[in-house]
């Protein structure tokens, strides 16, 4: 309920067509969000063209298709992360979405229900190893279903600096570069110091010993030398791309 | 030297217009970043009008002084972070610099030496408490030498959670939000709830006992269930601005 | 033995109708309890009505069925915490306790034997996200077992907050919170900042990465900004609704 | 505004006695608190006698002063914690808080401005050793500015049981037992076994090596094998005694 | 090779009794022990009866088998922990070791070969509860192969006081205590404060969340604040009991 | 109170010399410690010759002096560790301690005013390096004053084997080792490698980086690869030294 | 591309035998190392003979066949680690590579292709306990496929030191040590105070409790008192070795 | 005493050249190092002209002043680290070592009383910020000291790519490079992929909030990508430098 809706309901209770006791419980009814918080969602949905995400991990096989069910029936795109191959046998054997996908790398189920914007500006996923793969296809199918133009770029770890070198020019033509690294997690000091638009670095639980199930990566990254670097936590391609993906809907084009 | 330049180059050599041992040692000597990488910080410094920033913790004071003459002789901005009094003081002595300003709670020394371009869109720096606002001022000081158009709000912790949803408006109307909050850093996923624009969350040393210098903070932010939002390193209000204004500038218009 | 009755054995020994070696017995041996100590577990059980809660981690089977046993006969009601499916089927095996049920999210097992006192006031439950629902049913359980009035709400995480506001009247309205919540744990500050009554929050070990199995959300209720709050162990359902539970029976009426 | 005033002020506008304009903005202009969360605070300040508490650490003197007068104008008690010396010497030179007490161990400063209801039921505040004192201090002093009937009980730590034991029937006697250790923090769990009231349980940093600043003491009091035990942030009489105060006043008699 | 033997050698060189090259040999080939640190070894075995322990965690099942026939060879009595059934069984299919035992809960195979001297004093091992009873096999098991006169008792944690003031008398007159507990292990502070034996404490990784598999009662117990207590390894029965042991054996008589 | 002295009061009763009244009095009031727990402390008093040790770190200075007095008042040997230059000043300013002693290495005072038994075996106290002495000196006092017989070996470090290769003999006929070491504490491993007696191992906090204070020499000590040793906290040579002291008091003669 | 091969790519575009685009070609698409960095990488392959190992962890089985095929085609020996058995067989399978070889206990593939140079010096490897001969295996079979002369020593660890010092003049005749240990990793100490040669040090994740899965050898070696230790992550039998081949490669002969 | 000195001192036996009681002795009185350990000691000073360096680290002034000057006496070279002024001005007071030189940066005192051997090859010791010099300068003036050939390079972190690989040539041509960085500790990894000799990495304090006080350049550093890199304890220059020169000292020319 915006301003313009309450004058217009005090009008109508002025005038007699409304009466009071409706009036107050339309009024005293409304969750804040129609007063306010919930602009932020359909703003959201309108500029992004999503509603919610299923972050399936912990959750019941049933409960993840029927919330899945839920979230397609409102005509937009589906997305559901870190989810089994087992979750997308159930939504499968429903015959309700012929047009759900499986990436079993990312573990995400998609539903494409509508046409995306035209894409604008690009997101540049880029991995040191090949074991960070499953992490950067959370981000790429995150950053896809949410309308994103997105290229990946995968094992161009520090220790061999030339083939990172060899994309700088790809680097550098990106809206957001998302930096996907175990181990010591250099990639994304190093990225950051080559480019100029945002870095996100993602720490993946890469490694053995003390990479401590990434922690060792996190930590290098929050402490990048580079200015432009901004972490999400361990293996989080999605929230990196959907940090991306907000960022990348806000720039019309890029000077 | 880009692509035309070296056509040029070799085009002379050709011509004979320049010696074989002056073409040699003209591509030889060139910093690597001539063929790519130093683009990188021209590129940068042509669109943020913004060369380097000098992280002054640890550095002697002659040495601040010193750094701080020759990037001030580049003629662009300067902005010194972790400043001491004492080192404001000496670059006061040198005389050379009436311009330059000291920010005793955010500890910064800056230098405007340019007109920045016309700020777009704002960056929203908010705190939870009181004592965050050092943080915030490091942050709101980087943000305006850069040219970015900033506004601060300060103690809007959650536990007094309708002072927060009185700013929501402020908020949603933000480019970039940036949360600053120590103790339990809860602001960050209230916030990022609450907003469609990119939450950089700072977590600081606020807080005593298990607050551990700002590592629960940190911790708190990084696994925000709020999509998004990510974190710089604790008390880098730097960091964040600095993210902040890249974003900014690369969005000429919000929709 | 108390003060009274130690007048009457010295009195009896004085009057010779106990022998000294006989009194010297009675009171050497005595269980310290007996002087003190274990009243408070009587006590406690008048009170309550409720003698002692087997925790089944780490135990036996057989040695659950045994202990299980062994407090049914007492005629209270008894309570069985983290106990698997397989303890409950050997405890159905018996064919001696046909009022005995399982409840498999919180993995408890209850026997009602006694009509418990008229609950008064009542505690409310309330979960981040769904996730956090087994920890929940847990504390549900033990709540009832010990005769309270609960109520349980899911899903109230502070990234929708319209959908927690919606629901303060109810919050502000209980004697006791519990606030459970894993990822960063900031339901409990927010909670605490909206209600009156004391705050009991349990981290749980929901989340990934640097959630670090509930630790993360722990040290964020520790920190928290919000004064009524006190925290319990990691997922430890059972003693936040006992602590509840000692509070709620202690409040008769609530102004 | 309740529903009463929604009411009228509906009826009001129906009459025409308040014009669309006025009622519009007095609906929409009203803080969130209005319709709901602030009645926390007012419900709080009404049944507690207590408006807010100046958190002292990290603030500027001037700041605490300022923070203290407006609070102290309200007419309510005023309580500062953590503060210095230097604070209270700044609040008694502006000659207007004649009444103002300062407490020097638990670093309080107090101001008794009402006649506090007459104290129900008891909080007892125990501490393991000597060096605890402070922690308990603040704690004790919190209780009282907060209307309650505290007792302090110190130096009863379980090297030496037989001293705690002596205390049992004033422990028992208790509505709330506020027990206070650093080292290895035991002191909770055997209060906690001797206790039927809740046992609020606060670690202090007291101790060297690996009681590492309190956290051993934590932990341990966190894994309590008693079961009636909730534990706040180390060092924190203030909440100890805080959730110990709510749950008291909820309290009419103690059964 | 001690003083007096190597003048006998010398003597026996100058005497022509022994050839300059054999002496030579003699003196260069022997092992370090020889001339000092092994004889270690044989005080130990001499006055213990036992030459070393098989830990068998890690080792393949064949060494295992290998190493404890080996040992046997010696006549002594051999210990071999953290041993798998199926190492139990390998020994048992040689044949050879008919008398050789397995205790399932402590994990231990033990051979014994000899009838060991006559038991001096009491080592007394305590536990907190009934989850701690496998750590404490490990440990009596330990000490009586060892030829130690050990007494067992259970289920004692300081949540029900009383059950362990109940045994204090037979605490008193131990020669030494092993105190085992999980969770808190609160036990061992107190079980310090009413003995004047020395305790060693057993932190075991028995409790959930913040127990951390043992550290937090690991670091209670190394911050006791009861004097005369000292601590090893999580879970390390064995090590408590060896240590216990040699306490005990140079103790002829409690006074 | 013990036994003998109960029958004795009884039978006073029983024959009228002693009045119900009066009996019940000396009864109820008695200490527990009368009924079974201060046997102990009066027990090893009687052993030791030692009431309680003041543990001066945090205390007051006053308070220091008076617990000095009251403890000295006994007639028994005095210690105080931990104790500033300042409290031993304070002690010696009341005139009343001429024979009080100050150790400012190991921060001990110390008053003699008994007669110890004669010393029996010897206690060995080893350090790795020069600046774990403070350490040692504790432990030294500590044992001197319980009445011990102890000799301290100093700068034995792995490094330098031979050093202490050197001492084996000396470690060999000691009862019980002290085995003192920060940095990497490999001390403690090979010396127990070397010995039959009990070692005890005290982590310093001398090192730096990643010594943590002592973190690291502790967990490479409870992690012993060598079987007779047990672990007091960071620092502690009282503990390690109290542990030496009950042990070498328990051992008549040294096989 | 070196300055001489630029010179003649000059003068070939001065004298026309070089077209001005193709040139530009030649200079712009240069993979970086071809002007420094992947010199490096050929350096180090004509001097070791070796291009480039497979780190199997993590990867798919069909991507190390992928890698294996493509690095054996280069003639060069191959060295895969941390291979599992499933993965050597699908390189059996291939039918290709018959000289392929697979060590079960370090779980390295090797493929013999070259004759390497003559071994210089030795590197010895050194393990404390039975259970490090997994990364002690690893080691060696790295050293080997690199061409050096490598001696393997086994549980010489610091509780018996005669065994180690019974190898003193073996180490002391070596190149490089290779110490690894777990446990308390005291090893490494007394190695480096043996030797004058550097020492690798490796923490392996052997032992249990506060060994922390080699975090307490790995902090024991950090913090060695000896001064020529450095180390590598844990269980990283590989990195020491190819550390060690580095050294003893660059060694012609010891002095 | 080796071999050979034995067979001659036994040969004096049989002759009767030496006395019996004489040699005993001699030979008893050896310490083990002229049996084997000590020809380290011996054979690591002919090699590298050093005898031992001086900790001074919580050393008191006065035994740094006695151990400098035992140390001299010797006629070799003298190494002091961690030393402050004022040691190197009590040092300075006695007048006996006008050539003693202290350098402030890295807290180090030398005496040069040898002429060192004519250095072989090169050790690179380089730095990413210039906070890291101070380290960077203990390794500089160890390895001098230790007569090597070493070069400092400063400031070339990762994020300004270009000036490091400026220096590309200079590293490949060294024999060793010690890496130094604080921060996030990627300028190992990077230098470890661009050389094919031993790096040395050292990380340092350098940094806030997460990088506590080096650990995460430390992790960062043991989980490099790149295969040739070991690490040092934390700030540890001296270390570093002493392994460097270990190896240095090794190598007659590089290839």
């Amino acid at each position: 309920m915006n301003k313009e809706q309450l004058v217009k309901l005090l009008e109508d209770v002025k005038k007699g067509g409304v009466e009071v006791d409706a009036a107050v419980k339309q009024i005293a009814s409304l969750p804040f969000a129609d007063i306010g918080f919930a602009r932020v969602d359909k703003h959201r949905h309108i500029r992004c063209g999503f509603p919610e995400v299923i972050f399936c991990q912990g959750k019941a096989v049933d409960h993840v298709v029927e919330i899945f069910r839920e979230l397609a029936s409102t005509g937009h795109n589906v997305l559901a992360t870190r989810a089994s191959e087992e979750m997308f046998a159930a939504i499968e054997r429903t015959g309700e979405f012929p047009a759900a996908r499986y990436e079993p790398l990312g573990r995400t189920i998609t539903l494409k229900q509508q046409t995306e914007s035209e894409p604008l500006g690009r997101i540049t996923v880029i991995t040191a190893g090949t074991a960070d793969i499953p992490v950067a296809m959370e981000a790429v199918t995150t950053a896809e279903i949410l309308g994103q133009n997105v290229e990946l770029i995968c094992d161009v770890g520090v220790a061999g600096l030339h083939r990172l070198l060899d994309k700088v020019e790809l680097l550098q033509s990106s809206n957001v570069v998302i930096a996907i690294a175990g181990m010591e997690g250099a990639l994304a000091s190093v990225v950051g110091g080559l480019v100029s638009c945002p870095v996100i670095a993602v720490p993946t639980s890469v490694g053995y010993g003390t990479s401590f199930g990434g922690v060792t990566a996190l930590l290098a990254m929050l402490n990048s030398c580079s200015s432009g670097v901004s972490v999400v936590n361990i293996d989080n391609g999605f929230s990196a791309a959907y940090n991306a993906s907000i960022i990348n809907s806000m720039i019309e084009e890029k000077n």
